[in-house]
């Protein structure tokens, strides 16, 4: 084995055999089935444990705040891929996914990386209006963006991220990262001078952190969701295909430009 | 609009607005987030209509039922990918899911399809077991194999099979369709001359029939669920990478024979 | 091994080693990098052999004639991936190629089917014309589309159609499936009432079974085409990116409308 | 158009009209079909010009260097996708292209800058041995890999490395980054005390810079290089597959290890 260990390849996630399935430890067709969620189950198969009440709830929460934003670009692509080969709903599905990259999993993530690093000045004794202040300064100072915030259509305020933060409050949810989420809002205002959209990627994170997820489900979240999305979008297009249309609006938009035309 | 009609272009699914997003005609953020889990958010998106009880019961435990089976073909590729580029684990997810294809999903179909030639006899006034046997006789006769029939690793039974009828029963929710998979079950065995595997997809189809799912979800369940398996699977990948060790073991299996040798 | 017979895992395609690299049975360093263009090094990684000449002309012109056909539902697909995920160049070409099915690949696959069929009833001592003739009403009879005929865009003819028949005749490549290409341009002619677009799967099967070509590369060759035509669309992605404003255009043609509205 | 500029939609590359093809100027079927090879096709697809024959030769070579090399990972991700779904050639070839990600892309791209790098300070005066021994020296002192050298398979040396050297010098096309590539080669000798693997992808971005290939294909190089690979393996795959058996061999060497077993 080139590049592995002998003895090391093992899973803990599922086997199979002929009798039954066993799952995290656990027998998929007498424990599972029936009892769990598809929700809870998705969290025992990438955690290895069931989820709390609160987890459960926030992750369908956060489920449904992103699983669908309209015609997207990756909701065209997969439209688009259906109807040139109406065959392969799979493919249409895996064409719509590939677009869900570094602007939807990697603001989460950077999010999460913020959060993280204003969270160890604070346990290192600063204070977190001071914390968040100082870091999001040095962001402005080096010219780069402060994740999280900005939406190309959402103003002034992002409703998902407004309605997420609302429901941690009432469910008292309001732990240390969401705390940071808000003072890290009111630092970019004061160092921009204005206050800026802060996009749902932000409360996701602080949500997540919150409730002690593992790193590896905030990138996994976003893609269930909007796998979700997708496949209803594609239903639809099965039955009210636009798909070409779609195609021949974005195509009657562009326009040709020869090698010989005023180049 | 080359293969559009003018005016045609409608969707019904989703409209994001600069204050807020709406699906299926109710406002996300305050009516469906923190209200519905992903589950029913996932049946309205597709149909348009929030599921009964019965409706959320089901497609909760046939989304457990088939997330997840093992270290399949498709999850290694998952893996490999995932392995062999680990910048995009939305990459690795697509790889995942485009093997999901005529095996599963065209399986639970074609159960579908079965299903309904025998139901429309019945509802001609044929007997269902006659009907059955009658129509299992010409897929034999025509050297055709009875879909859903049959698995590589489970046997006597599927033991997820078992699972779904015996709590579709214990719910009530044994409807025509249920019964029929019963007596093609029994129309098997009597052509076949000894009891098949009934695998999972003929109740999968079985279920979702009697409570009046729409033919899309046939399709889209089995790529939901098994969107959580492989997700899941790459979380573990990230931290215990397995792919290059999967792939040096199927080589290590494979031998190479050039065109001089005894050909 | 489930699925495989021991002894039976051999490829002859291609084994690395650590001193050399053999591919066909030849050496790639020695023998082949350097002295075979790309075009003959993929003949003789399909088939195992290198080209003759006049089969090497005509995998480079049907490569040629169909790599690239302007701002099509699949390059735009694949743009819009690109621009959604800028880090991944495969996943955008990934997303173009999904859509590469069964209207383009169907067609010069279903094309050589109906070739083999019409030329079955020469073998067997039937004229050409009528042969064809009798085909192509037996297609109309039963309501069926004759395939390789008509095109959203190409008319009075398909340039390329027009194209490669001029330089087969030209290279004296008029083999009985060109010419009965022909014959069923004529007959679909005379059934219909009016000549109808033969478009460019036709000569695309015919030539490639006038030189010996295996069924396998009908499939292939437009893959590995358009391959090239989406990888220039996304070089010039990343110089002058449209991706957003082609979904921007296309969303604009879309309208969203809610459950209640006159349903 | 949220993300577009009005007016900026252009392309350069492809407008297909009803009674032509145009590609980059030129009319595709009377100027380009029949003339030009699909290796120049493709120059001039990406690039707007037609290559010189220097171009056209070193790009054939690059092609066939890195087209195919055994049973990869990815090659085994796209055989197991045509296994599983053997309706989609496309599916598995979109499948194998995904894992075409940083390893074998990234290092190209990455040698790029590094002999970029290099040839900045040799332009400012510094002599070129003195500048790659600081530069790899800086690799070193970082803890960084240089990128271009190592091999899991190869050695004492990649002998595609070696075939391109042999007939760049051969061909006189030993240019500023061809030379500067052997610099860089007996630095990091001398840095790390012995001779490294200098593996393919250095030579492939040293003669691309020589030749004046635009940087966008270092990237798309051996994405087209690949799919005429995998396509060849799904090709075989069709007739002799493989895809359950390489899934079957690496799942027994993988175990399940549950929750309880001395967790």
């Amino acid at each position: 084995m080139e590049n592995g260990k002998p003895g090391a390849a093992t899973t803990r996630i599922c086997v199979a055999r002929p009798d039954g399935v066993e799952v995290r430890g656990r027998d998929l067709c007498r424990d599972l089935m029936g009892r769990l969620s598809f929700t809870e189950y998705f969290y025992l198969l990438v955690t290895g444990n069931e989820p709390t009440d609160d987890q459960r709830y926030f992750l369908d929460l956060l489920l449904v705040a992103i699983a669908e934003h309209g015609m997207t670009p990756t909701v065209q692509a997969a439209r688009m891929t259906l109807a040139a080969d109406p065959d392969s709903l799979q493919a249409a599905l895996a064409a719509g996914i590939l677009g869900c990259g570094s602007v939807l999993l990697g603001t989460s993530e950077a999010c999460g990386r913020l959060l993280g690093q204003v969270q160890t000045r604070v346990a290192n004794g600063e204070g977190a209006e001071a914390a968040a202040l100082d870091v999001v300064r040095d962001y402005r100072n080096s010219g780069r963006k402060v994740p999280g915030f900005g939406h190309p259509l959402h103003r002034p305020v992002d409703p998902r991220t407004v309605r997420i933060l609302e429901l941690a409050s009432a469910r008292g949810i309001g732990g240390p990262h969401v705390g940071l989420a808000r003072d890290i809002d009111d630092a970019v205002a004061e160092v921009w001078g204005k206050r800026l959209v802060m996009n749902v990627s932000m409360p996701i994170a602080a949500v997540l952190m919150d409730l002690d997820f593992p790193a590896a489900m905030i990138k996994a979240i976003p893609l269930l969701a909007r796998t979700g999305g997708i496949l209803a979008h594609l239903a639809e297009e099965q039955q009210n295909p636009l798909g070409f249309a779609l195609a021949a609006s974005a195509e009657a938009a562009v326009s040709y430009r020869g090698q010989d035309e005023g180049d």
